[in-house]
């Protein structure tokens, strides 16, 4: 297509500086060039066609854009983007489906369409046409955009038989108080940035891109730490203050890939299972849970109880039996009365990987805060999104404990639930989802 | 009260870069330490108190936070902060009503709790009491809290004498569609920071120091660019893409104080006038607006029929007879048949100073995006804040022109209205709206 992505293989981000360790811990995720002084920062950027660089700004202005901007995610590769990617300030989530009289063909197209946009946006141009010029004069700001088929999609187009076993409906969980409205879908992207204009000018673009072939289903929108706004990059904090994520696969680990990604290329050459058959080589399933908060109630603990619940420290994460974050828990230890420092229904005891038959995902979620209800109640938390190889060793066995005995269940709320199947990343001049859709 | 404030009547940025000429322009500014390494920014954060410096991390860790985080707005001052503060990626309005039986001896022990809160979540520290650690590890991140009045707060607290008649209710306007519960109120607060959860948590402790004494009305959220992300500094963009603020006026103006801010300060030595008391010596009016943009309608236009409908070039903001962004336009330039190029609708022109008796307002708004609504509409547009001295001879002459004959009306619509008097800034020791309140 055009000479952006000559790296893919081996690099998702092409300049600027990493904000997490932990994604620059990830091998395949490779430098290309480090933004020192801001004017080298912006020469950095790649195809020299983007807003940014096509700015016909004076040098003094140029030199506001920093690596926030300039940072760049390559949409090419083994992998879609925005699943190791590093955590963004700003993420959409949005769902279709496919309209009336639309099937196979026209999803084809549709795909073919949004990895069009999907690229250029990503390298910080304009899209093909008509482009609303609301990204205008920004970096590619780490956007990502990533593109999933849910459990209805393969019905309405008569692929069936290439539906992922894996993609069968989550099982019902008691604490449930899911908006079928707002749930699943047959298709899902997930816009992420690091600035607010350049994801909302995707979403645009991703929706408009529809033409007549699928409709809005639900759309949600999330927001993380700004980059450089903490000192604390190893994790973050939701909107209970909790530190979340400490449990997460590192990509270092020896076995993150086979926990996180299906195996294989997605080209239709790897043989596949039954529970992922081989146009999802590469791919990755997302779970994706609207939890509220119920701030009110929680926020009316004090921090000692709040970390009973958790079975951490607030203001560090460490486990209660000592440490630091990545210290770990003594599930076993005892205060002097003789009871579990860490208690039996807490938290982070139940949601350890060995305490789950060694299941593992990643968790990458944006918080929400649509607003206050009726009530006066906050209406914000997370839109937890994880990813894992397969989600009946992910996140449903985790669930199922959470969902039996979790301390923190009173007061947060499942409200509405999505099963994914992320396909692999498509290659230069192909498209996400081509070896399912042409296959 | 601290040793945090300390150059509050010279400075109101303590540390860090500033992200805009315009607020650098402001004389009332100083920089205190530049942001160069930044382990050398974190060593530039003041109080030594706050959340980052207090933060156990090792120093790999500490060295991701940068200005964003660090810049530290003041608190005290001749005005409030949030006004002439460069705009922020993320705002909070939220208005409150007193509740039955709170009256002017509540509201003023709620607005010394909210002033104490501000100045303590400004410096990066906690709030002073079961603090819920959503800011935690994060710098003060250019928060800013900005209080102020409305209408019905004056009979509520027995203060009517004092009420500014410059607080009377906005005329009508005819393309008005407002919903009453999402306009005006007792008291409303403008929350805005650089970090999404910094801003979240100043909400939370906001609403939490309410205590009894007043309920939340309505609450709405907003972004801007991410500082870094744009080469643009000078101004925004909105989310039609259009170059907004250009007709801003500029700190450097010799009547910007005059324009912006009444007189005095605010002390009660002064003599006020009707207009305004004595109260609200160095304060300033605040008109909020929620508009909504009718984004589908607005996107099907040609950039050149969007360019007619404001009189500028989309892409640069010049003026469609010519220059740049800053460029004067020549309002009675006519094209090769005799059509005015900058026609007589055109928003540009109906909103120039010199084409409204040289009344001026300041424009910092924030865009909204509320997801979609019920027909798969975007519910997103501009939470239009402006400043003033005089509603009068600021936003009600422009908005009556706009009212009649703007050619961007058909594409907006005005859904909630607020007018705010913002008394100036308090002192050390002091809170907002003491010259009113023990006046």
């Amino acid at each position: 297509m055009d000479d952006t992505a000559d790296t893919a293989d081996t690099a998702d981000t092409k300049s600027g500086t990493e904000s997490s360790p932990q994604a620059a811990g990830i091998s395949r995720r490779r430098l290309i060039g480090t933004a020192g002084a801001t004017g080298v920062a912006l020469g950095a950027v790649g195809a020299g066609a983007g807003y940014a660089a096509a700015s016909s700004n004076s040098p003094e202005q140029q030199a506001t854009l920093t690596s926030v901007g300039t940072d760049e995610v390559m949409f090419h590769g083994k992998h879609q983007p925005g699943i190791t990617t590093a955590m963004q300030a700003r993420g959409h989530l949005v769902a279709f489906d496919l309209a009336a009289g639309a099937g196979r063909k026209e999803a084809a197209a549709l795909l073919r369409r949004w990895s069009a946009t999907a690229e250029r946006l990503m390298a910080g141009e304009p899209s093909a046409s008509d482009d609303t010029d609301v990204a205008r004069d920004a970096g590619p700001s780490s956007l990502t955009v990533t593109f999933g088929f849910g459990h209805s999609f393969f019905s309405r187009t008569g692929l069936e038989k290439q539906r992922p076993a894996a993609l069968d409906p989550l099982p019902d969980f008691y604490s449930d108080h899911l908006d079928k409205a707002r749930s699943n879908g047959d298709l899902w992207v997930q816009i992420g940035a690091n600035d607010p204009l350049v994801a909302f000018h995707a979403l645009r673009a991703i929706q408009k891109d529809t033409g007549g072939a699928a409709k809005l289903r639900w759309q949600m929108n999330g927001f993380n730490r700004s980059p450089g706004a903490t000192a604390h990059p190893m994790t973050v904090r939701n909107l209970m203050g909790q530190v979340d994520g400490t449990g997460n696969p590192k990509p270092a680990d020896a076995d993150f890939n086979k926990r996180i990604f299906v195996p294989g290329s997605g080209s239709g050459s790897d043989s596949g299972s039954a529970q992922s058959p081989a146009w999802m080589g590469g791919g990755s399933y997302a779970v994706v849970r609207r939890i509220r908060m119920l701030l009110d109630d929680w926020e009316k603990l004090s921090t000692a109880a709040q970390e009973h619940v958790i079975g951490r420290k607030k203001s560090s994460g460490a486990p209660l039996t000592g440490g630091k974050e990545t210290t770990e828990p003594d599930l076993e230890k005892t205060d002097a009365n003789g009871d579990l420092v860490i208690p039996l229904n807490a938290h982070a005891r139940i949601t350890r990987p060995d305490q789950n038959g060694g299941s593992a995902l990643l968790r990458r979620p944006f918080s929400y805060h649509d607003g206050y209800d009726e009530d006066g109640a906050p209406d914000a938390g997370l839109l937890f999104i994880c990813w894992q190889a397969d989600p009946l060793r992910g996140f449903v066995p985790v669930q199922r404990k959470l969902d039996r005995g979790d301390a923190l269940s009173k007061f947060i709320r499942h409200e509405a639930s999505g099963l994914f199947a992320v396909p692999g990343g498509a290659e230069k001049g192909g498209y996400v989802g081509q070896a399912l859709l042409e296959g």
